[in-house]
C-alpha cells in the first residue's frame, strides 16, 4: 500500500470530522481498518487523531502489521483495545468528542463508553462513504478478481457432468481460485434447476440432471478486492421457455447498465431494469437491483427505487443484477460489476467467455 | 429439525425474559435465528413472544424457510423487517418491553427504536447462553464435522509436495470438504515454516520447502455445526528443536484437557496449559486457551484466566489450543474440541489418524 494513497484516504475521512461533530474516530470495521491503514488482519482497530493514526493490534498480528501498514503507529496491545485507546487519548490534546462507527455492536459501544473518559458519539458510514469512490488501482484489483473468477469458473464448468452436485461444482470453482492466488469473494451460489428460484440458495447435494438450468453467483477476492458476478446457463438443451426468461433478464440488465452515467440518480438504474420485466409475463424480482462492490461484496451505494436522492458518481463500482424467479421451475439472474464514468460506464467484469448477450443463450454440454 | 427440540430451545430462551425485564425478544444474529427456528438462511429475524414465534424473512427465502422451520409462523415481509414486527406487536397483548440482542449494530438499534412503539431494551447473550449446552445431536454434528475435516485434510496432505503453496494446500482441503457434503467452518489457516508464528496467518503464495514445519488450523461446517482443530507437522525431517517445541505444546494441551470436568472453573484449563509452557525455555502464547464451538466457530464460553467465576458444565463443547510461537522460526499450536461431561471429558475431535501424542512427532513426507 502506498503512503500517498493512505494519506489521501485518512484526509478524506478527517473531512467528515467537523460535520459529524468529532475530533477523532475509532475505526472498527475490518474493511475500514484495512482501508485507512493497509492492515489485512482481524480483531484490530484504527484510531484516527487530527495529526496521527494508530493501529491497535495484538501479538498474533504484530509481525503482519509491520509488513502491511504505512502511515500509522502500530501498537501491540497488552491490555484491552479500549484501555490502549484510553492511554493514547489521555495524552492527546484538543479532542473533546470521539466518533465510533455505528456499525459496531450495541454491547461494544457500551464497553467503549464505560472505558473512555471522552465523550463518545456514534457516527454513520464515514469510512464507507470514502470507500465508494474507487481509485484506478482499486478498479484494477476488482477487474483482476473478476478475471480470476471467470478463469476458475471456466475450469470448473469444464468438468461439469450429469450427476455432479451443486456443492461439488461450487467447490471446484473455489478450489481453482487458489491457483491464481485468490480466495472466494463470498459464499458461492450454485443452483441447478428449480433451485435457481431460491435466489440465495446454498449449494447442496442436488445433482445435475440432463436439461437442467444452472444459476451461478460467484466472485473472487484478489488482494482484498471482491468481484461479484452471476451467470445463468442451459445445460444440454435450450428450451423455448428458458430462452424467453433469459432474454428478458438480459434485456433488463442491458437497460440498467445503459442508464449508468455520472450524475444520474441511482434509482434510475432500478427503474430501467424493472421497466423491461414489468410488461413481460414474468414476475418482477423482490431484491435490490445492485450495490457497491469493493473491499466488501455488498457496500455503499445501494441501487434502490426508494432512494430518491442518491446520485451516481464517477469512480463508483456497482453491480447490476436483475433476475426472474419462477418457484418450482427455474431462476435466471445476470450480474456484472460496472464502473461509473463521466461519460457513461465501463463493465469491469466484462469477459468475452462469459459475455451477456440478449440473442445468445449460453449452453453448457 | 424436530419440533420438541425447537420448543425446548425457545422455552429456555423465554426463561431469560423475566430476569432481563422483557416480555418478548427480537433475535437477529444469524446463528441465533437458526437455533430458535431451524431456518438456515440469512437476513431474517425471529420474534419470540410469550406464546408464539415468528420468522420474518423475504421473498428470496420464503421457499427455503417453509422447508426448514418448525414451530414458528413464517412471515414474508413486504415492508421493512421493523415495520413487519411493529404490525405483529401492535396486535400482541401483555408486552411492555421488547428485548433486542445487543450484538446488533448501534445503527440498527436506533432504527428499531424509531420504528417500534414498544419500549426496547438491549439484552446480552441470551440465545448464546442457551446454545452453550449442546444436545447429543449437536455433539454428533460437531463430531461428524471433525471427522469430515480430517478426511479432507488427510486427502489434501496426500498431495503435499515441495513447491506447493499454502494457498494451494488450504484450497485442496476446502475443495475436498464438498465431497462429504460439508463446507469450510472458517477461513483455513495454513502456514509453512516461519509463517507458523503469525498465528492468524492467511495462507498465501509461500511455497513449501524441504524440512519446513507446517501449522494447519482447519474446520468443517456440517449441517451448520463447526469443528475447529489445529495440527502441526514436520515435513521431510524432524529437527530436535521442533521436537522440543512440539512436545511442550502437546504436554500443555494434554494438561489442559485433563483438567476438564463439570464443575471445574474455566480458568483452571488456562492455568493448566500455561503451567506447562511457563517453566520451559519458550514464550507463553498471547491468545486465549480456548472457546466454545458449535453453530459458530467462536462462541461462549471463553477459557480465560481473567474469568474468575465461569464454570465448566456438562454438555459444553470447547476448544483447548495452546501454542508456542517463535517469530522468524516456527509456530506450533495443537487444538481439539472437547465435550465436558459429569465425570471428565470426551475429545469430540479425536481421530486416530491425527492423534496428538507427546512422544510422537507427526512427520509428513
Amino acid at each position: 500500500m502506498n503512503i500517498t494513497e493512505i494519506k489521501r484516504r485518512v484526509k478524506s475521512v478527517r473531512q467528515h470530522f467537523k460535520p459529524q461533530g468529532v475530533e477523532a474516530m475509532i475505526v472498527i470495521g475490518v474493511e475500514n481498518v484495512r482501508y485507512v491503514t493497509g492492515f489485512c488482519g482481524h480483531d484490530s482497530w484504527a484510531l484516527i487523531l487530527p495529526h496521527s493514526v494508530f493501529l491497535l493490534t495484538d501479538s498474533r498480528y504484530t509481525e503482519q502489521a509491520r509488513g502491511e501498514c504505512v502511515g500509522c503507529k502500530i501498537i501491540e496491545r497488552k491490555e484491552s483495545l479500549i484501555k490502549e485507546i484510553e492511554a493514547i487519548l489521555a495524552k492527546a490534546r484538543g479532542i473533546s468528542v470521539v466518533g465510533v462507527e455505528d456499525s459496531c455492536s450495541v454491547a461494544l459501544l457500551k464497553r467503549i463508553r464505560k472505558g473512555l473518559a471522552h465523550k463518545i458519539k456514534p457516527v454513520s458510514t464515514v469510512v464507507e462513504k470514502v470507500r465508494t469512490m474507487k481509485t484506478a488501482d482499486e478498479v484494477k484489483c476488482i477487474r483482476k478478481a473478476s478475471k480470476i473468477a471467470f478463469d476458475a469458473m471456466e475450469w470448473a464448468l469444464g468438468q461439469l457432468k450429469v450427476g455432479m452436485t451443486e456443492l461439488e461444482l461450487s467447490s471446484l470453482y473455489e478450489y481453482r481460485l487458489s491457483y491464481y492466488g485468490a480466495k472466494i469473494g463470498f459464499e458461492t451460489i450454485a443452483c441447478f434447476g428449480a433451485n435457481g428460484s431460491r435466489n440465495h440458495h446454498q449449494p447442496g447435494r442436488k445433482k445435475l440432471r440432463k436439461h437442467d438450468t444452472i444459476l451461478l453467483d460467484f466472485g473472487a477476492n484478489y488482494q482484498g478486492y471482491i468481484s461479484d458476478t452471476t451467470r445463468s446457463f442451459a445445460f444440454g438443451k435450450v428450451t423455448p421457455y428458458f430462452r424467453k426468461v433469459y432474454e428478458t433478464v438480459a434485456r433488463a440488465q442491458k437497460a440498467g447498465i445503459a442508464s449508468i452515467k455520472a450524475g444520474v440518480k441511482l434509482r434510475e438504474v432500478d427503474i430501467a431494469t424493472r421497466a423491461v420485466i414489468e410488461p413481460s409475463e414474468f414476475p418482477v424480482y423482490g431484491h435490490g437491483t445492485g450495490h457497491g462492490v469493493g473491499l466488501e461484496v455488498h457496500e455503499l451505494p445501494w441501487i434502490s427505487k426508494t432512494d430518491k436522492k442518491g446520485i451516481l458518481k464517477a469512480g463508483q463500482v456497482l453491480t447490476v443484477e436483475p433476475g426472474i424467479y419462477l418457484p418450482g421451475k427455474l431462476g435466471v439472474r445476470l450480474e456484472d460489476d460496472v464502473l461509473v464514468t463521466e461519460t457513461g460506464y465501463e463493465i469491469v467484469s466484462r469477459d468475452k467467455r462469459f459475455d451477456i448477450k440478449v440473442d445468445h443463450i449460453p449452453l453448457l454440454k
